[in-house]
């Protein structure tokens, strides 16, 4: 869609209210008011089926009545009368529309129905929708409230965008309070048509966006919102609060919107693909909010903490090391300047300690010290209100430092009744305060993360170590005899060769008919060997004793032939087995999980880790979305514990990472080639200074899927 | 100590202010004026060494001067004036003093010689001493401020304890404001005699005091406050906050009170085995104080949600979810009321989503059903400012519910100056009152947690399943001859003989020191042996190449001799080992480790948990306290995740928990009755469903030790 229908969409110079009212109890009722009396210079109207006034001004009885197209209409009528007045806008030329109107996709299968119609409706009709079951938005810089949440915001650089309308009216309530400025302020509803992407590729186009804050419970065109957020971190950063992890809260959110929330694992690698800083509670969303309105971004995580408090300062230093930040070392020339402005008792170090009787003018000299420190990446001034202690003053020593926007600073004046004048003066000035410094602390280190990892994902990937030339059409042909055959479980020697296919080195399996058959390929494999029985699309043979291992001898691989044969044919009596599996028994240093799953949301999503039977146990697992460069794959390795022992630890020789990498990349091509994969699970993957090699294979293939390969992702640009 | 003379000490009739003046920037003015202002109802005399007037009162000059000895001296005079006037008051027959002067332990080695000499002082005179450093203590229910902290609590049921007086004045402050009441409110500096555990032991005597809460750089006396932490916990919470975890954090506590940390690990343990509620940041310590001001204790963590939010409800969920809670299911009868009382839209289930145009009778009615449905531990409310939202009618329709105080109720009235009256009512009406839901949630389970901590800790331990009867005295006689011969690195044989003669199981390592021998030891073990150096005192062979795996013939065992008697010449030339060590080599299934390290603060910590070279790459490792019973021990062992392997996972084979117990029982003897081992480390203890054993085993003994065996933890009483 045209990002001009958009532009328009959020700056109108005309409006229709539709369902605007005399009645105070009414939605039509506030949204009216509130375009009216805000400052907003664009004309409004009123349409209200029984006409005459509406808060004093003449209405319109229809949509057609309307003197001429608005630029945009705002629906705020029950939902069975939608889709006719959607129509009516299309009809009268309208491009865009918001849909206050609840009673869609959260309301049962009649509520489905309505919001398939209106989504056909805005699309026969060329109109862009924003809901329904909204609040509608806010444009400061307009002075333009198009909705019907009760306040206005001042103008900044924060674009927020929520799926919850009542957290928009809590974070308006407290930004209000805080002097927090907004850009934008959006409350997007079920997303009928307009949705996180292209929102945010439009705030990418506004260089008054300075960041991006989103309250998320369901994600449409995920891939599409990964790329679009990529390309807005690249400089500005975007905070996402994403609800509906743990299955309760899942459940709470169909009930609440109607739609599903996803997994937990698959959203942490697409934020992570795309570089959002995400958060876990509405307190952190909220003090990033007070950290991008006011803050230039941190370069690095060295803190310098300025405190007339000894122990917050402990705790505050804790907290930081703890999550990887760094207490700035001071340099001598801060010390010296410390020394001769401080009393001689000053803790002669960071965090700088100024004792409970610090006065305004020697905090006012801390800082100023700080700013000059090319060693200090941000500075945290707690203050907690002692005998002596001057929080107001203090405050204005420090707002009129020159030069005080050089680097982030954050303040924590901790009490309530003799701190709220200090409070209130750094923040009228600009300076975020939060309750207490570990807010802060979180803030400044999300941060400093964030402009460290994109820092990194400018750097160009390495290049795959050699030509790979996958032999798609051998797999295509395997996996449609199998979808065409029913057989949507693939194991042993069909799933190794289907890895080969993609030069994934497996350890052969090779299917034994006769005692002949089994002298031969001992002769190969050497013992010990393992043994399973052959069962077609059979994933657990443990379960019922169809897996020997340690075989060590010819003899004992003749007693398992034997066994095996029998219980193949105890438990598949109707299609019995003709053989069993043998495979050389390979033990190699370490064993890995490589496997995917598909998500609802975002399609395959990679897995990799420790592997063996306790996967589930260890949990040692990252996990990432194809495609994946050499850079992505080691990326992924990285995440992981058992990394640690791969590159080599103490006196163990680490393996070839860079191999596996390749073995990463071009297991992501396979399942990008082939959307008819539901799941892997490579299961050991094993590995040692010797190299490594898939031993346990097993594919699932998707039963929905059309039986053709397709690349669905060619929207989806890898890091070069 | 008697606690007569605490008693006297919190609850004094007279008291002395040494040091009050008419210097409105003293610590002496405003101590003196707290208390002449407050509504205390005893007798305060000024003393000041220039005599006169003190703020209209007559001033006496010295202490000798005073009518007669008071009930408590406040003495705020200069550090190197504090010996004498200890002496003074001890003279005099004062048996409590408040050292609010600075300049002791903190302040370099002429601070730490005043200290020592005030402790004399103390000892010398029969005074008991708060401080030196710090505010001194407020006495709500007296109405006595003995501090310099410039506001009164109101009086209630919590005790604090802290060792930052800044942070007193933070939570002052941040309480007044609140509404929330205090019992005694502590400012314990630097301890040169009153500590934590002595308080602890004085609160468990007065009724009115309802729960702790603490904040603590550093601790004296480790052993005692954990046995007076547990009395209390028994029955009442104990929440703390501890700084200086990690090294940055360290280093400032040094900074801020002269005094050690300690370890992080040793201190979880401790606070665990107290029975503590563990707080990580001073947001949350102040939540706990919230809500253990107003709150009934949760009986379970089921917890219902009342909301006119459908995200924060969503949030709220997903946190509990996370962190153990539950969401609790209604009762059909509850269905059935909501039904009659809500909208027909109502989410039907919990959380109980009121809907956006929630009334203050609707809020009513889901408070009243969910007080009494029986399955329902606590109601969180939670309330954003939407259009037709009435936050203060909402808050005191629940305020007047009859039977409010049944369950834990909490309040999230989301936002600023939208929601601020209906806060206040709630906050006076003593309800806690949270900004966001997710705080509240973390009390509601901290809370619930403890209780059910509570209720297992008084269950009965399972006896120990045979009789143990260590040779302690063969351990007595190999530690002292180690020491005697300067040997403190004990391995090998020795370090394995240690554990045998407390009957925990291990590989037998035999020496040989001729070909002969080692013929003779192979038929003993078999194949595949490891061989080894003969080091005495050497922790780290492999790192020389001395130690040899996988053996497997008479051959390469003869080879590996000669080798390694080679290789022991060379880095030994002084004092050639004579022989080799032989070993059967051991492969079970799981690896494990059981180790100890004497922490500076609580004397030797036991660790358990998943063994071999990466147990720092994992680190899935508990930490315990000596000594231990089987209940101990098996919480120790539940705590790791490589249990959920050791009990039984999918098709494997569980091995004998209470096997691992009893060893860890043993361990936990032998460090107990011997004080002089510094560390020891068994890694691995391999183990599987036919039994455990200890293959390698390390041990330091303790070159600051008395060579004598004692029992420094006879004080601490075990669980039965």
């Amino acid at each position: 869609m045209p990002s001009e229908n958009i532009d328009k969409f959020f700056h109108p110079k005309t409006i229709a209210v539709i369902g605007a009212s005399n009645n105070e109890h009414s939605v039509g009722y506030s949204i009216f008011k509130n375009i009216k009396n805000s400052v907003y210079e664009g004309i409004v109207y009123p349409v209200n089926i029984n006409g005459g006034e509406v808060q004093g001004v003449t209405a319109y009885k229809s949509v057609s009545d309307l003197p001429k197209a608005t630029d945009l209409a705002i629906i705020a009528t029950p939902s069975p009368t939608v889709v006719a007045l959607l129509e009516e806008c299309g009809k009268k030329g309208i491009t865009g529309a918001i849909i206050i109107s609840s009673g869609f996709l959260e309301a049962g299968t009649e509520g489905k129905n309505r919001f398939n119609l209106i989504r056909q409706a805005a699309k026969d009709h060329n109109i862009r929708i924003l809901g329904p079951n909204c609040l509608g938005y806010i444009n400061p810089r307009l002075g333009l409230n198009a909705s019907f949440a009760p306040k206005m915001p001042k103008s900044g650089g924060i674009a927020f965008i929520s799926q919850s309308g009542a957290l928009c009216n809590t974070i308006l309530d407290w930004s209000v309070n805080e002097n927090i400025g907004f850009s934008y302020f959006v409350s997007i509803g079920s997303m009928a048509d307009i949705s996180f992407d292209e929102l945010i590729d439009y705030f990418n186009t506004d260089p008054e966006v300075s960041s991006i804050l989103i309250y998320m419970e369901s994600l449409n065109s995920a891939r599409k919102f990964i790329s679009s957020a990529r390309a807005f971190t690249r400089t500005k950063p975007i905070i996402v609060l994403k609800a509906g992890l743990e299955e309760p809260g899942k459940k709470a959110v169909l009930s609440h919107t109607g739609t599903m929330a996803g997994d937990n694992a698959a959203f942490e690698a697409a934020f992570e693909r795309a570089g959002i800083i995400r958060v876990a509670t509405i307190g952190e969303l909220f003090n990033y909010a007070k950290t991008l309105a006011h803050q230039k971004r941190p370069e690095g995580n060295r803190l310098a903490i300025i405190t007339n408090a000894g122990g917050p300062a402990v705790i505050a230093t804790d907290y930081l090391a703890q999550r990887g930040g760094q207490i700035a070392q001071l340099s001598d020339n801060t010390i010296v300047k410390l020394n001769n402005a401080l009393p001689p008792a000053w803790s002669k170090g960071n965090p700088i300690d100024l004792l409970g009787d610090a006065q305004p003018n020697q905090y006012r000299s801390a800082v100023e010290a700080c700013l000059d420190d090319a060693l200090i990446d941000g500075i945290l001034v707690i203050l907690s209100p002692q005998s002596v202690t001057q929080p107001e003053k203090t405050a204005q020593e420090i707002i009129n430092i020159p030069g005080l926007d050089k680097k982030p600073v954050f303040a924590s004046f901790m009490g309530s009744d003799e701190v709220k004048d200090g409070v209130r003066v750094l923040l009228e000035a600009g300076i975020p305060v939060y309750r207490t410094p570990e807010k802060a602390i979180l803030c400044f280190l999300g941060l400093s993360k964030w402009k460290h990892d994109m820092a990194l994902m400018q750097e160009p990937s390495e290049a795959i170590p050699e030509s790979f030339l996958p032999d798609t059409a051998a797999n295509l042909k395997i996996i449609e005899q199998a979808m065409a055959s029913g057989c949507y479980n693939i194991t042993d020697i069909t799933a190794k060769m289907i890895l080969q296919n993609y030069r994934i080195p497996t350890n052969p399996t090779y299917l034994v008919q006769t005692q002949k058959q089994l002298d031969n390929i001992l002769k190969k494999t050497g013992f010990p060997v393992v043994m399973k029985i052959d069962a077609p699309g059979l994933m657990h043979k443990t379960e019922l004793g169809g897996v020997r291992i340690g075989i060590g001898s010819a003899k004992e691989a003749k007693k398992a032939y034997a066994d095996l044969l029998k219980i193949a044919k105890r438990n598949f009596p109707t299609n019995v087995p003709k053989g069993v599996f043998v495979e050389k028994e390979i033990s190699k240093t370490y064993e890995l999980i490589i496997g995917s799953k598909k998500d609802s949301i975002f399609g395959p999503v990679i897995i990799f880790g420790m592997g063996g039977v306790a996967v589930e146990v260890f949990k040692d697992i990252a996990a990432g979305l194809p495609p994946l460069n050499m850079a992505l794959a080691k990326h992924m390795i990285e995440k992981t514990k058992i990394y640690q022992l791969l590159k080599g630890y103490r006196n163990m020789e680490g393996v070839d990472i860079k191999a596996i990498q390749f073995i990463l990349y071009k297991f992501a091509r396979l399942l990008i080639d082939f959307p008819q994969i539901k799941e892997v699970d490579i299961n050991p993957f094993v590995v040692d200074e010797n190299g490594g090699l898939a031993l346990d294979v097993k594919i699932a293939l998707d039963t929905k899927e059309p039986k053709k390969t397709a690349d669905p992702y060619s929207h989806l640009a890898i890091v070069p």
